[in-house]
């Protein structure tokens, strides 16, 4: 069975699908202020994604996913065994830990080049850890405790979470509506003491932040919590979510952070976002172009805000309004067009010379084979 | 053909298979001397092995294996041609030097998370080599000569090594004998000039070596050798190993370790340990859970010694009880936990604070999926 | 359908082929001058590439691949997709860059260990960009703009290249004529201001160069042309290839270097090369050993020139004179053993203690597996 690459199937539970994505960005980031000195003015590219692995089940409900990005020498993204028994499922090694909508969704399946800012602000990663999902009907559960990422695991490292997710999704005239909320409560242990939240702008291939709390010390606990909705009605969707991330410190001020984005789509063809087990998948061409079709184009508007100011601490500000153009030739290949113009304040001097209001416009493309 | 993953054969000696495993330990190390300070203490946590890799076969009697580890950036393990021609066996590249039968029997199979102290201790590892193994009835007999490994060569490193191992097998009563001797010359050439044996407290997720010879200086040859005997008798199995390892120095006295373990495990299941061509082989689950089985359960006790204390040099004794369980639910999947204490003697300061005698106990648990 | 590896085939143009090689390589390096002491004299080994990834095509046209190196960490290699409509085949990501006939025949199919010497000095490298391929009978156009290699790409390096080359084949009384010719400008952006040219001994496992420019200061732009031209007659074959390279520096003088080889070779068995879509192929074994046939075996001879003194700048100069055997015993399946005479002039001290006219023998042995 072809999902992209060959699913291939044995006797009693045996199943084995190589996994890949090649993603390269190509971007153009202007209106920078003058005061600004930065290598990443004008264009920039750089391969995104670059990933390679394997899935697999096996008989007595036993499964697993390994898989690596090659950029940057190598980075494991998932690497687990799973256990699924009817409405539940039980993983074990490097996984999600129930971020959110756009987090746990395929970055393969983004309506935008990169996600809202908070997920990158706010430090949502891969973390070693045993999590259980249930299903309820319309109602999923989702759970775990985890340590670490698998690169920052050391015999000190004695940090870890407690992540949880409840999503309810259900059909209200032909329309999917799913709404969620997570919570996330993280004890840094004895080795670590210091947080920073920080995003790019937008493209990922520009590597300065004009948002960046720098290091925030005398961090002892990271309370992070967030609300989710979201609607597909046909051609049309609409997804939202907000995120709230709060330091625990020694003897100094806790601040809370907040990030938020609200988007909405059209599918300018006869196409439309898919939704399964709480995130969102890819779409499904109906009319691909081997086919004499024209593939399936779809575009997209965003708000997204981040403020990194609170309690003493000043990260700045950014409130981003952007528009993207999909277009999806066949199932497993995508390119991608956005425009982004993202307003900064409070941000004096975040980077060596900005001044305290400001805003960059930005421009993404990219190319996106995934299987 | 499933054996873990598809076996895809093809006519005319083709063949090709996926192959990897996903390794997770969680372990936890008490008792320490309140006079060492060591971060390991307690709970710790790791990815043990995340490996990928494909292994096949092609018409004349050729093949390859080509595997690395996804942990530390990317580690190539097994990275091989061979030729096979009836009862001989060519191999030319990375591979293991015949170093015992435990250290050659996969990590998958172990009766223990980890493999006896000296097998680590001793510097047991893959070579670039070129080697033959050739069947003589019960009979193997193994040879090679190796460089170093893959990761070591340099066009100024000129070490080099011989290594041999012979090997009996036979069936008496239904019950397998296994008999074998190994030994291994290394000239050190060069550009190495000092060898340190050391070795962890039976969990690889705790970094400190209570019992360490640090850096042995003037070092020119490496003389080892080892006898192994094992039995499998139904559910019953014993296996007890021995190696010493002689340092040959300029001007200086040549000290010979010894490291040896011997164990004994029994089946609570119908099932048995594997053996194959001078090796343990995965068992072979009877009752396995998704048929409604209770899959393979199995119990087992190791004494396990390790001397690095000879001609002036005090590396430390250690003299470790060790108890396992291992659930192998079905083929492909096992949940291990061990328990051991382990005794040092003259360790005075190896690690800083230590005692001249001390004991630790370690606690360890594996979640194993392999094909 | 086994080409090497299965290559897996699925309705609407679906397919996936696993792709790997293993090469290991043996050396040694005599004759060098008494007052040069470098490590590489006399026996050395390496892996020289140990390569997996997966190839595969998706309906409507699509296609990919992506192949790391996993010796000295991770390096990728080709990592792309890719669109055929037709005579036409557009490229995206990191790919060859059009250099000429030996660099973009799969190291797999050459007449030597190492290609000829100009394709390392002049670094030639894989790099990201976009390409087009468009064949017209007997003449091919290929063309590409491209950045730079993926591990040097970062947000201030905005090099840039424009790479062609037209290739023109025909058979003449069952004899293949092959002509062609490659032009590549680059501009070597605002971050890259030298480029240094140099070559290792025909033999990859010595790390030192006899002929080596150093740094070049001052390059703002780089221009590189070839010619090529090949016959494959029956069981012989010819091949010879030029190429220029000129750096154009600021208020400095511009060098011109120069390498160029040719080359000659004969199959002792019932074989020939093979060519296809402008590069040399793999051999296709005609009595392949597992049929009681004896492989495919081929001698050949090379003069292989390399000249880096011009403008002032004195890299040395090397005129190389080489043979070598290579036994095929399967499709697939390699030995190579090389003989090279290199002859260096202008070389006073580029290696400590060089003297400025000497040569050095080199023996080099390759076993190779690749699918």
């Amino acid at each position: 069975k072809w999902k992209g690459a060959p699913e291939i199937k044995g006797e009693s539970g045996w199943s084995v699908k190589p996994k890949g994505r090649v993603l390269y960005d190509f971007a153009n980031l202007s209106s920078v202020p003058s005061t600004i000195d930065i290598p990443g003015e004008g264009f920039s590219s750089e391969a995104r994604r670059l990933r390679f692995g394997i899935q697999g089940t096996m008989p007595g409900g036993f499964g697993y996913k390994l898989i690596a990005d090659y950029l940057d020498g190598v980075v494991l993204t998932d690497a687990y065994m799973s256990y699924q028994d009817g409405p539940l499922k039980i993983i074990i090694g490097q996984q999600n830990t129930f971020q959110g909508l756009e987090e746990l969704s395929s970055s393969n399946d983004t309506s935008f080049v990169e996600r809202s800012a908070f997920t990158d602000a706010f430090g949502f990663e891969r973390r070693v850890g045993l999590s259980a999902t249930y299903n309820l009907g319309d109602f999923m559960l989702e759970g775990g405790i985890f340590s670490d990422n698998i690169d920052d695991l050391n015999d000190g490292n004695n940090s870890f979470s407690v992540d949880g997710r409840v999503t309810y999704a259900t059909l209200v005239d032909d329309a999917l509506i799913h709404l969620g909320s997570s919570v996330h409560i993280r004890d840094l242990g004895d080795e670590i003491d210091s947080i920073r939240y920080r995003q790019r702008p937008l493209v990922h291939s520009v590597d300065t932040r004009f948002i960046n709390t720098d290091q925030i010390l005398g961090a002892e606990d990271e309370l992070s919590y967030g609300l989710e909705a979201a609607v597909i009605a046909g051609r049309f969707h609409m997804a939202a979510e907000t995120h709230w991330a709060k330091i625990n410190r020694v003897e100094l001020a806790d601040p809370t952070f907040f990030g938020g984005s609200i988007e909405a789509g059209y599918f300018l063809t006869q196409d439309q976002r898919e939704y399964k087990g709480g995130v969102f998948k890819g779409v499904k061409v109906s009319n691909p172009v081997g086919n004499g079709g024209t593939g399936a184009w779809q575009i997209n508007l965003r708000f997204d805000r981040l403020d990194l100011v609170d309690a003493g601490i000043v990260g700045g500000e950014q409130d981003a309004y952007m528009a993207s153009l999909i277009w999806t030739p066949v199932n497993n290949v995508r390119f991608l067009l956005d425009y982004g113009h993202l307003a900064y304040s409070n941000a004096l001097d975040i980077v060596e010379g900005a001044p305290k209001d400001f805003s960059v416009n930005v421009l993404g493309a990219r190319t996106q084979l995934s299987f």
